[in-house]
């Protein structure tokens, strides 16, 4: 694949390890220096570019499909004396504006699906602290539901960008200390301040850390401490995992296709076309037959390829501007998926797909593209795939037929996935989200669960954007994506932002709406990135200069 | 005064003027095309600077302490169709980032106070859109609690800031819609898309505005309307305002000087020393002499002043990084005064001041400089002066005396004044948000109303960050200032920014968070501000260029 690959397996981890031991699994960070995304710098003390947290993401991904007897995961560092120096300095100053906040939003990403794991799958994370965890690796503790540090008058916990790098602990570093541990604003302040960071007893009483233990006590204590959280596990401890295969994934000119999904770049029009294939089989007979599909079972193809497709979009096609959605099959066959989902969701598997499902649309609402779901007839938006035309920025949906197409007309289908399954990082539904102003016609709505919508019909509901007959579907279209790509890139990214996130907040829009627009502000500031900003001159010896007129 | 000056009165207002109307008021928007605050620009079309908005803050802020009487507020245009083109163009195109910055910043908060007055003054604004509404224009009137559009097939509602700017419309427009008015997120997007705008039916449809009036019943209904809304305030019908005179203030080389808040900058420390004195008096001795006493009553004062002083310490010393608050005087005076307040909450002008209060407090927390508290002897840190402490990053408590000071300790003293009066912009105290993750300290905090609390006491409470005694008191404020002086001054304002707001979000700090975030990265980035982005280029009849990357 030319760019960045999202795909990895424990096969070709340069970068951590896991060692099973019953009910606890430890997943051990032990960097390759040598083994950088990107030449020109070097991965020392356990320090991470986008590559080691791929395979993080991988792992993460893995253990909750793959290892359902596993309840509780520690994290902890493969090297003496240091835990993790956070994300590697020389490759943020080598790297692109892009890059940087690219990075950033996936590492951040990568973090609530570890404190997902905790909270849905019950596989809860502890993170054992055995050196220093300095910036990145403190925020990678902090997504851990339960931090332990050793008490050896030497590791500590710190968040030293302020001072060292001028710019922020962005990985949603300040979020965690002032939302998930609640640290004192003062002493934040302070903590942000310090270095060297923090230990011992003082970083139990500024709640950085749950625990310190004696260095005698460490080995005996952690492991004790994994077994009494996974005591509380809800995991069966007699399942078998299924295995996550290599995609079915071809890539060839300017078109991406996997099984279920295709991707096809229109390079002229900075467009993107992603379509999602309903299922082309009945659901399983049996919730034993669901698992003997494994990862072939539709909803969790499904989830795989449509995210891999968004993360590709994403890093390695910066210049395309607007995705067009569409679906493509059979909506019965989607809402028989759903409908099985639903009935099995006392399973761990079933559970663990529809909450992959939930992470996989939360990464469409994060990505810096304008997206426009088209439905149209044979298509199949019903349930879990209507939830697409709920994330897009806009929806178009064709009234009738089209000239020559004997296809039947576009309908879109609620179902209960559209109510409560999916909810956003604001906490709420699309649909919630959607209807924050009209409470009354999400009522209306639910009472059309299973009932085919048509174009005007979905139109007066509120449901799409716009319903256009097929003789002005085309101008429509055509002007509206126009129009789009030729706005300002940066002025699309502020205005989504803003725009897809109505209500309440939560750490989660906290993290990638208030902290990630600080950072990525900073990101451009010469303090940060100029040829005498901290990040360009950090470890060369020299002091950095910077304006000091505060903004 | 060097630099900008806040302070103005009805007598200059270049830019608005009010018609009274027995309960009702016109705030008629008039703008002088010559009368910008720099050379270089025309205010066309009711456009406006921030000399526009320092009057319209003047004007809210009399209508609320001289004209108890009024309890409706039409805002209005006092040109011909035309209602307000929202912020001058070429003024942001030529002013720097940090100006754009404060700018955008203070004109927020101006709207926050418009919002303010309607819910807690109880003096309701209408706006009344007779003309096109466009950006800012619009923004202003997403302010108001009821908006009335005319419908002359002409008049429209716009937020053209993305496709003629490639900025946001990021005087809260975004987060007003979504989240005040509630606008459907695809129907935004929509709207933020359509330089023309929206006008007519569709304007209600779409939440735009609550009615659109035919042009032959315009001047009718709005007064109707005007009418109804006053009816519903608790306003005194017979109540005297009282007269906002000039402030005291004298400006002498580095040194500004009000009668109970001194500012004595120290530039080559970038440090200011911002002193607040406390009541001369004693409390009145009756709530009829408070209101002959006027704007010379301590409480109102003293928010008078500090707000002045913070005004020009955002706007004409960016220079300066930190802020170090003195307190000094008699606590008790404090104490006396806030009783009084307490006790005559009922009072219309009593009410106007605590909430004024509030106002000025939240201008602390929205101002990018390093707020430390110095509480030492002779310090009068109570009630409503102790909440200086808690709105600053840190505090510092002198334990114990000074050699050769024959003073008493420093004591913090809270009041009933610091458990409720005075909630942030995230709707919770300043103490509910610093124990957010120890709500039993706020518990034990309550106990101590009343109860003088000396240095050791306080750090032990949580109310300080640290205690030193004097032996120690020098150095250790040394080296924090020299260590806080040497970071990055954008680091430090992305850090605050983050750290002073745990817990809820509300549109208001969703607008200085989220909002502003993004605008001031997209107000850094070339497509909006370099040579062919379309800030610099707009009215040029130069198309922008825009580098096609979607970060």
């Amino acid at each position: 694949m030319a760019g960045i690959d999202f795909q990895t397996d424990p096969s070709r981890y340069r970068h951590w390890r896991i060692d099973y031991d019953g009910e606890v699994a430890y997943l051990i960070m032990d960097v390759d220096p040598a083994g950088g995304l990107s030449d020109g710098y070097e991965l020392k003390l356990n320090s991470y570019d986008l590559g080691v947290d791929i395979e993080l993401n991988d792992a993460v991904q893995r253990l909750r499909f793959e290892h359902p007897e596993v309840r509780a995961v520690v994290i902890k560092s493969g090297k003496d004396n240091v835990f993790c120096a956070g994300a590697n300095i020389r490759m943020l100053g080598m790297a692109t504006h892009g890059h940087k906040v690219n990075f950033c939003k996936f590492t951040n990403e990568t973090r609530l699906a570890i404190e997902d794991a905790s909270e849905h799958s019950r596989q809860t994370y502890i993170c054992a602290i055995n050196g220093n965890a300095a910036g990145g690796g403190y925020e990678l503790a902090l997504a851990a539901d339960h931090i332990m540090l050793v008490d050896d008058r030497r590791s500590s916990v710190a968040l030293p960008e302020t001072p060292l790098l001028a710019v922020l602990p962005g990985t949603g570093g300040l979020t965690r200390v002032t939302d998930k541990r609640k640290v004192r604003r003062d002493r934040a302040d302070l903590f942000c301040s310090i270095e060297e960071g923090v230990r011992g007893a003082k970083a139990v009483e500024w709640r950085l850390v749950d625990e310190v233990v004696p260095n005698s006590k460490w080995n005996d204590t952690v492991a004790r401490r994994a077994r009494e959280i996974a005591a509380r596990s809800d995991r069966p401890a007699a399942a078998r995992g299924i295995a996550l295969t290599p995609l079915a994934r071809a890539i060839a000119g300017e078109r991406v296709t996997y099984s279920h999904v295709d991707v096809e770049i229109d390079r002229a029009r900075s467009l993107a076309h992603v379509t999602v294939r309903g299922p082309g089989q009945p659901v399983p007979a049996s919730l034993d037959a669901a698992h003997a599909l494994g990862d072939k079972f539709w909803p969790l193809t499904v989830a795989r390829e449509l995210e891999d497709a968004i993360l590709h979009l994403r890093s390695n096609e910066p210049a395309i501007a607007v995705v067009l959605l569409r679906t493509d099959g059979d909506a019965q066959g989607v809402l028989d998926h759903d409908d099985f989902l639903g009935r099995a969701n006392g399973d761990w598997l079933m559970r663990e797909i529809r909450h992959y499902l939930k992470r996989v649309l939360k990464r469409i609402d994060v990505t810096p593209k304008s997206f426009i779901a088209l439905i149209e007839p044979g298509s199949c938006f019903a349930g879990t795939l209507a939830e697409l035309a709920f994330a897009a920025d806009r929806s178009l949906m064709l009234i009738g037929t089209r000239e020559g197409d004997n296809r039947a007309p576009a309908v879109l289908t609620l179902g209960e996935a559209n109510f409560g399954w999916y909810p956003m990082g604001n906490g709420l539904t699309r649909l919630q989200t959607r209807f924050l102003g009209e409470p009354e016609a999400l009522d209306v709505a639910r009472q059309k669960i299973g009932t085919a919508i048509d174009g005007e019909e979905a139109a007066a509901l509120g449901l799409v954007t716009m319903a256009y007959e097929d003789f002005d579907w085309d101008d429509e279209l055509r002007v509206m994506l126009e129009e789009r790509a030729s706005f300002s890139p940066d002025a699309m990214t502020g205005m989504e932002a803003n725009l897809r996130f109505a209500g309440p907040e939560t750490m989660e829009t906290k993290i990638f709406g208030r902290l990630s627009a600080w950072q990525n502000w900073i990101f451009q500031r010469p303090n940060a990135i100029g040829e005498q900003g901290a990040l360009k001159l950090y470890g060369s010896g020299v002091a950095p200069t910077y304006a000091r007129d505060r903004v």
